[in-house]
């Protein structure tokens, strides 16, 4: 089992903040993510796209700014779980931790920090029969490794930029590639629906617009998936692997069920030190509430920065601690 | 009369940051500051030194914060009062502000954000008799302009930075440049120190060591100051300035008579907008106090945001406002 100061749930900007404000009071952290990296939104959902309200950053992008935070918490040495959402936890006669992902992985700690931002990041599925039967068979929701693709055949369906990139990315790596739209403009940036379009013109991919779709059939496995458009018949075309990417929704999860008082869909917090309705148990960023919350990024950190004042006196309370201020003594390392 | 929709008292980094949070919300902001430039304490005290707990920066030198804080509010062009202290304010019936400055600025307001970090900055006085005579007539506390100085006759006291720097840097400047230093070893930089005592050596400026300047004379102007030794007998030297540096200490200063909450020498202010016991009055940085308060920076960016949603409101009582993502909108300009 794993052991650690603080576990922290979500690997959004916040939770990575929350390592330095951790290290800095020399209590090591243990990050869990539902995603395959760091970074939750900044890295999945607007990577390249630039920020202007991150204090001291006329201009910085997402996935910038999360090198940024990973390089600054280095020094604290955290370790992480990703690509596995955190299910639940119980807390021992000791007053610890014990938190359970949905994997299996068990992470013994003192403290847990909730950093979760607007929930985990889930895959929304289309609706079609049986689909479900066939996950991990020949339907894969994200794409963690292209090369698990390579000269397959392979059927990608949505319209936006992620269906577009991998589409664009698949064309020089799977053998055979068919992109399904129910459309026929795309809502991804233009120049990749214009690489799309010349590579279904230079017969690299099929493109099917105004399409869905709407079956998925194999014996042990996936064998191949019904389109139907909107004027003609349905055609079966055998593949295999159906990728729908419809993009990713943010659910709370087990998260409702772990008895924190929330109102809204967030958690409860107390502004003194952002400590949740359980004792040791804290939220910080988008995922907590209190009068006046704004959900910024810059928020984020100042919860981080009071919650591990209040994570030192709890998991030390006869000790006393003065704040040093980096400027004075640098960072330490542990 | 300056007139703006929110003014700022103190432009540290915080009270900068403030005018990003206004400006997102089309509010204009005038800053007033009793240092001759932006960026507080990080340009007067340590403009060099490293930071590292600036969430995104694993390290930043503090004058490149100021500067990189300064590029991030251009869009919204704010206005500067720099070098007056801010002595008073009075409410109109309105409900507005005026603001008066020590050297007679006026400001019309909406608003005041109070974000003076520990106070004004003012320079360590030595206790000499009629000192106070002299002040501006030989007599200076903060060296502005250098050139000033030029072939005149200079006493410099003190031990820390300030006094070795300033003494180096007159060693190419003044007719003749005297440090007094009332003890064998310095405070400041090592470098500095031997820089200072090979000067020294070199005749270049005159070095007396356990020694005070105990008095000053002259009939309309500085003519003379009297130093003293540890075991020798006092000597009178000509000078046409003389310059104490003996650092720059904060002092909460007139802002103790506003009437506002004080506790411990901080305003204190509700943890929902960080707004102080008077209304339209807010205080935000390490001049407010609050359950679980910490004095950093990023804690002084998180309260700015708070604040100025809360300002909006209070300015604006009827309009609907949403709050908007930079990543999305980008930077509007005022």
């Amino acid at each position: 089992m794993l052991s650690t100061d603080i576990c922290i749930i979500g690997a959004g900007p916040v939770g990575l903040f929350a390592v330095f404000e951790a290290g800095l009071l020399k209590m090591r952290c243990h990050v869990v993510d539902a995603l395959a990296q760091t970074g939750g939104q900044l890295s999945e959902i607007y990577p390249k796209k630039p920020i202007y309200d991150i204090p001291g950053y006329p201009e910085v992008l997402a996935g910038d700014l999360v090198k940024n935070l990973e390089k600054q918490i280095e020094p604290f040495k955290p370790t992480f779980t990703l690509g596995e959402r955190v299910e639940r936890f119980t807390r021992l006669d000791d007053g610890s931790f014990i938190v359970y992902t949905v994997a299996g992985t068990e992470i013994s700690c003192k403290i847990i920090v909730i950093a979760a931002g607007l929930g985990s990041f889930e895959p929304r599925k289309p609706a079609i029969e049986h689909l479900a039967l066939y996950e991990g068979k020949g339907v894969n929701y994200m794409i963690l490794d292209p090369e698990k693709f390579r000269d397959q055949r392979v059927v990608i369906a949505g319209g936006g930029d992620s269906a577009l990139d991998w589409t664009i990315f698949l064309a020089n790596v799977a053998k055979e590639v068919t992109l399904v739209h129910r459309g026929t403009t795309f809502r991804g940036v233009p120049e990749s629906a214009e690489k799309v379009q010349h590579l279904a013109e230079a017969g690299k991919i099929k493109l099917l617009l105004k399409s869905n779709v709407v079956g998925v059939s194999g014996e042990d496995k996936l064998e191949a998936v019904t389109i139907s458009f909107n004027n003609e018949e349905d055609i079966i075309q055998e593949t295999d692997y159906f990728i729908p990417l419809f993009g990713l929704t943010p659910k709370l999860g087990p998260l409702e069920d772990w008895d924190l008082e929330l109102q809204d869909g967030a958690i409860v917090v107390n502004t003194f030190d952002y400590s949740t309705s359980i004792e040791g148990v804290y939220a910080i960023g988008d995922i907590n509430t209190y009068p006046g919350k704004l959900k910024l990024i810059l928020c984020g950190f100042h919860e981080a920065a009071l919650m591990a004042q209040s994570a030192y006196k709890y998991i030390y309370p006869d000790k006393k601690y003065t704040l040093k201020y980096t400027t004075v003594n640098g960072v330490p390392t542990l």
